[in-house]
């Protein structure tokens, strides 16, 4: 049983050839057949989150981008400088789908009682593939959002609000009491700087403009500092020292700021130091990678002592870490509050094939805070 | 009841003035009375660690140093470079002792029968100020030496020992099979490759000279690479895909070393991998960064995925954290193996005034594998 789902679908795809060229095009797929268990989604809203530019661009160099093919079936292709190309070695002419999260209706099911209870329901998605039409998937996969709820307002279920909580779950569970999260006037850092407000944690939030600043000082966030600041360093101190946060999750990853996060903690902890320890402060001070903003190598002056760890963080093997009964409240507290912790924004909705504009890349690619894109795969194309 | 024990004796003390000074020298401490559960131990062998720089020299540039005093009480000043005297805020214009461990004989014991029974003993030391000619101590912090064992051959019973026994315990708890180990030349390093080879453990031995990857060849160690020769990286690679090590102990601390491991870590992981992952591989790696050989600063360029962690690594915490009675064991062993598996070399043996020489101290500050000194404070001045 179908209803309105078209026999074939677009679907965007990341090609690295083994010559070094990147190529981004639209792909036409046949819609699949649901399998008992499975749905099909006709994607309505998928975010473009920094996750998944990874698997976008892979290694490429964008400045060296060039746009051909026809205005509905663009192709962009660009180049992967020479000493990047063994990165990627592990895709290399394979032509990968893209998109991690997403929303749409249900419009086809397979037999199972599971799956024909979700025909017409919109439902929130995670599994990559996402930049596509239609998605078949597993329903059990599926999060169904309440009655009435827009796609836009559930593409981007997982990704942000699992990390935003999978960041508060982290420090309880590693025995911090605050914490530190730069890119912080990202969505992601809105609803990590809601989260703590509700739940009375401290959080500094480190951004890089004083506008990023102003905005979140407006959201009622009470620490902000900002690395554009000449007293940055100072401000962080005295947030730290205000806080108590000993933790931190940093999503630049590049330079010297995971190292002066280290810095101005162990300023704070061997402040009220009794006697001199050549070894620094006993106290363990950690901070967390989780994305790469900026792809420099990390550069850590090691100020700091030798109570400290640095290290990768990411969302999936920390859910399978806390097991499927705490992922699935998580999941629960998402859909609850979707429009209010969970709210994000977008500053335009696109389709795929506007995706692959060089003018569009140029803005949703640049990993920069407050140009969030959203593309409605079927915009244009289905009613 | 005293044994051959002067009424006074030298300590060796460093200060660093809140004007960046940093002045060596010698002092002269009436010899304390033990009590109950004290004893008084003439300290004949001490070594001079890495660790012991770093409370000696703090943060001077022993470049500037020079020589005042007299022979038997040299005076030796260096200048703290200005922005590096913040670091040393905890310290200032506090008169330290250094010298973490030694070994000697016990010639006063306090009135308690642990005390008594130690009297004549010789045991070995941890717990600072051993570059002192009496070192007054709890009967219980003494690690009594089979007779007849030199003191010498007891100087460095903890740190070293306890090191490369933490290192591999640190590697069974955290669930890895193999390991890396940086300034694998060392003294240090030699015992972890005794160790290694005993227990049938995998270890990647890293220099920095072919002289050195001879020497740790010759002692039966499997894996030797040098960070001099131009095939380090394939070298590396091969020899962590040989043995499966997950986890790296790195005494450098500073520059690319940490970040290299990672990658060669992750190359093997993914050379497996059927299938690609912009996140790189699942398994964890991990280095601990416990020593600081090299001050520059730790620079990580992350191809390395996001399942990964560098830290701080120290020997104190990790056996408050294994507990008192996996200690003793560890222990136990090092006594029973000392003349074996954690038998030392030294280049030389010093008095307190010539550790106060600046020719002897351009031999053993400059951190460098195969120069290591042991100070008898008692060299010359008893008998």
């Amino acid at each position: 049983m179908n209803t309105g789902v078209a026999s074939h679908g677009l679907q965007l795809r990341s090609l690295i050839r083994g010559n070094g060229e990147l190529e981004l095009s639209l792909v036409t797929l046949d819609t699949p057949q649901p399998q008992p268990d499975e749905v099909v989604v006709r994607v309505e809203a998928t975010p473009i989150n920094p996750s998944d530019l990874g698997l976008l661009f892979g290694a490429a160099d964008m400045s060296t981008a060039t746009e051909s093919g026809t205005a509905a079936r663009p192709i962009v292709t660009a180049r992967v400088p020479e000493g990047r190309l063994r990165s990627m070695a592990g895709r290399l002419d394979q032509p990968l789908p893209v998109g991690n999260e997403g929303a749409g209706t249900v419009v086809a099911a397979g037999s199972s009682v599971a799956a024909q209870a979700l025909l017409g329901r919109t439902v929130a998605l995670f599994g990559g593939a996402m930049y596509s039409q239609y998605r078949c998937i597993k329903a059990g996969q599926c999060l169904v959002l309440p009655e009435g709820t827009a796609p836009a307002d559930g593409a981007s279920c997982f990704v942000n609000p699992l990390t935003a909580l999978g960041m508060v779950e982290t420090m309880r569970r590693e025995g911090h009491t605050a914490l530190v999260h730069t890119a912080a006037a990202s969505n992601l850092g809105q609803m990590l700087n809601r989260i703590c407000i509700d739940e009375a944690i401290g959080l500094v939030n480190v951004v890089r403009t004083q506008e990023q600043q102003d905005l979140l000082s407006a959201m009622g966030a009470r620490h902000v500092c900002s690395t554009g600041s000449p007293t940055f360093m100072q401000d962080l101190t005295e947030a730290i020292a205000a806080t108590g946060a000993t933790l931190a999750f940093d999503a630049i990853g590049g330079g010297p700021l995971a190292g002066q996060i280290l810095t101005c903690m162990e300023a704070v902890l061997t402040r009220s130091a009794s006697e001199y320890s050549r070894y620094g402060s006993a106290t363990h001070k950690q901070v967390y990678i989780y994305g790469a903003l900026d792809l420099a190598p990390t550069v850590l002056t090691r100020n700091f002592g030798f109570a400290w760890g640095v290290g990768g963080w990411l969302l999936w093997p920390f859910l399978q870490k806390i097991g499927p009964a705490a992922a699935q409240k998580l999941r629960q507290r998402i859909v609850a509050e979707l429009k209010t912790t969970f709210a994000s924004r977008y500053t335009k909705v696109i389709s795929l094939a506007e995706a692959l504009k060089l003018d569009e890349i140029a803005v949703y690619g640049k990993r920069a805070t407050g140009a969030k894109y959203l593309i409605d795969p079927n915009k244009g194309l289905t009613t």
